[in-house]
């Protein structure tokens, strides 16, 4: 069957294959990227869609505006002030399917074939695909433990003057990394000089240990006279509330996020209304701040544990920053001992051994580094992670 | 701001510029493509939400397979068996976020720039925007009472060599045609002779008045000798149980499938794992027969007091073949006495009057007729229909 052409940009991921193997029996799986089922608020998720059943079956059944069902618009602008976002009106965001459905839509209403977008090495695996599929020449930008290096990228957005430049500010996956307030200011001073369209994608800005991370790129745009103009900024529910309603949203530029609207017509209509119906009743009940301290609390007990146990058991083979938020390690073996120093090459010894994790080269759209990994410490129980750890020690 | 390049091959609606319109107090409304609200089996879904969420809340909120939650597919393969459809398997199918997205996805895997698809004349407005977005150069078959003109279709496949072509054999939207019997097996056939992909879009079938409909192109593709593999079919739950749920699939050839499966998950990851366990819990439950066939009477009494109106009211200065299922009458404008033969100017007469409906213009990809019109009788009470086609015949 011919396809299009399009498909020839994207190559079937090594990492899938790696997930077939996690069906052994005692496998301890550090490689997911979701959050933990054991954490969601089942009982005020069904008090929600009750409530929205009952107050309002019609809207929560039929369908519904592509921007969004306008009381879940509400709840979010009110939940984007409650982060420090000023003056943001219910019409300045729109609702997607997930935050995935974000990036698609920024795809297909920005990228034309042979485009470039400077993405940050390493980043978000499925970003890669998606902007891929529009056609897109992705340019990569480093990312050291204070976030994308912005000298860097000056560097490249004058070079390249790319469509747009995608970033995972705080805690991004794989990186884990939280990008200095410094740097934050950087980008926007940087995005407006240039006129270049800057993309916050910020699923796990919510989910920090200890002191909160500096504040969103969206919520220092004030002080950079321009900058909400050359600013996209992407949230989610999937990692705070529940991946499966998806609902994500969208802010930006109103000509933008016209397009995106009306591209997202033609993608699937609209959010569920089912779902979003449901999450406007969560936001509006307020269980929000107490669903949010709970999981930051588990997940920062389990990044310690693994943390701790990463130094005493693998010592000097690996490197990494102790994440201050987020689900993930990023870690780079150094070789040290002549130990293995290869991601791919370890995380085959480590399966051997019962502990699984996802080797960071694919993280990357351009030069790869091989010597890097990520785990999760956002599933397993603390006994699990010490377990796993040892395991790893083992492998290596 | 510079967009993509495919934007441009896309317009705004002239049918929303007149849903602005809409807002008119006491404006009695044929416009919509949407079920009733008030058919809505809310108690069920209710039930059916609740057993998701004390059954399997994990799954019911976590990440999900792209392909689609595994009850909901085994459900849908029963749900297709119970319709005529022989020896489908729960992985002969995936999950969409409606069937807007299945839609969504043949066109990403399948459109590149300038290729042909043939769709009918006329068809559903979104597909036709959908498919124009990646490329596609639409080419249109007429549609008569019987459905699509087959000896036509055959000429322009020889002749246009299509990616494939789009058919809504079923109640479309917007003809309300019902394709016999013969023209159905005559698609088959002539998708196997010409090695061309035939995509069938069946949201309507379910909704008939009478007899039931001939069997669906699925459905009779046992009949004819390698149609299976040149047969999509999409299905939705949006017009019989709700179109909040989003929830559609799509029956194809398994190396489509995993295309379509690979760019869902860059659209969207999945569609909502929350709506996907609450439809199956429905499904389960086996209230599907009895909702059925409530809506089924509702809309057949609702077609049947709009169509003697309609007769009553303009006489010969409107023409239409009844609809025997769906949610809508396509009429034409027969100029008869003088009187106005434009749907665009007839439709703003109408709106003056108190009335409104959708000129049929904008539903044809190629060389619109523009002497007809979509009327839905899906969502007035009787009396409202009756009244609302007297406004119309004032209007005219």
């Amino acid at each position: 069957m011919p396809f299009a052409d399009r498909l020839n940009n994207v190559e079937t991921s090594a990492i899938r294959e790696l997930f077939k193997l996690l069906g052994k029996p005692g496998i301890i799986s550090f490689a997911g990227g979701f959050p933990d089922s054991a954490l969601f608020d089942v009982d005020g998720i069904r008090e929600a869609v009750n409530a929205a059943l009952s107050e309002e079956p019609g809207a929560t059944l039929q369908y519904g505006a592509t921007e969004g069902h306008p009381p879940l618009r509400e709840q979010l602008a009110a939940f984007m002030a409650s982060k420090g976002v000023r003056g943001l009106a219910a019409n300045d965001l729109i609702v997607t399917t997930g935050s995935q459905q974000a990036l698609d839509l920024l795809g297909k209403t920005l990228v034309s074939p042979g485009d470039k977008v400077i993405v940050e090495g390493p980043t978000f695996l499925a970003t890669i695909q998606c902007f891929r599929l529009y056609g897109a020449d992705l340019v990569t930008v480093p990312v050291d433990g204070q976030g994308a290096q912005t000298d860097r990228l000056e560097q490249l957005i004058a070079e390249h003057k790319p469509k747009f430049v995608y970033l995972i500010p705080t805690f991004g996956n794989p990186s884990g990394a939280m990008m200095s307030l410094e740097r934050r200011k950087a980008v926007l001073r940087m995005a407006v000089k240039h006129g270049t369209l800057i993309v916050e994608d910020d699923p796990y800005g919510d989910l920090y240990f200890g002191d909160a991370p500096p504040p969103s790129l969206l919520a220092l745009a004030d002080e950079v006279p321009g900058a909400r103009d050359v600013l996209v900024h992407c949230g989610s529910l999937s990692k705070v509330l529940s991946p499966g309603l998806r609902v994500g949203w969208m802010v930006g530029p109103a000509e933008l996020l016209a397009k995106a609207t009306m591209c997202k017509q033609f993608s699937d209509a609209h959010t569920s209304t089912f779902a979003q119906a449901t999450a406007a009743q969560y936001l509006k009940a307020g269980r929000m701040p107490a669903t949010l301290s709970r999981v930051r609390r588990v997940y920062a007990e389990r990044a310690a544990t693994m943390t701790t146990a990463l130094r005493r058991e693998l010592g000097d083979a690996i490197d990494f920053v102790a994440p201050q938020g987020g689900l993930f390690v990023w870690a780079w073996l150094t070789g040290a001992g002549g130990k293995v120093a290869d991601g791919a090459v370890f995380a085959k010894k480590a399966i051997e051994q019962g502990v699984a994790f996802v080797p960071g080269a694919p993280f990357f759209a351009n030069d790869p580094v091989h010597a890097t990994l990520r785990l999760s410490f956002a599933t397993a129980p603390l006994d699990k992670i010490e377990e796993g750890i040892q395991r790893l020690g083992k492998a290596l």
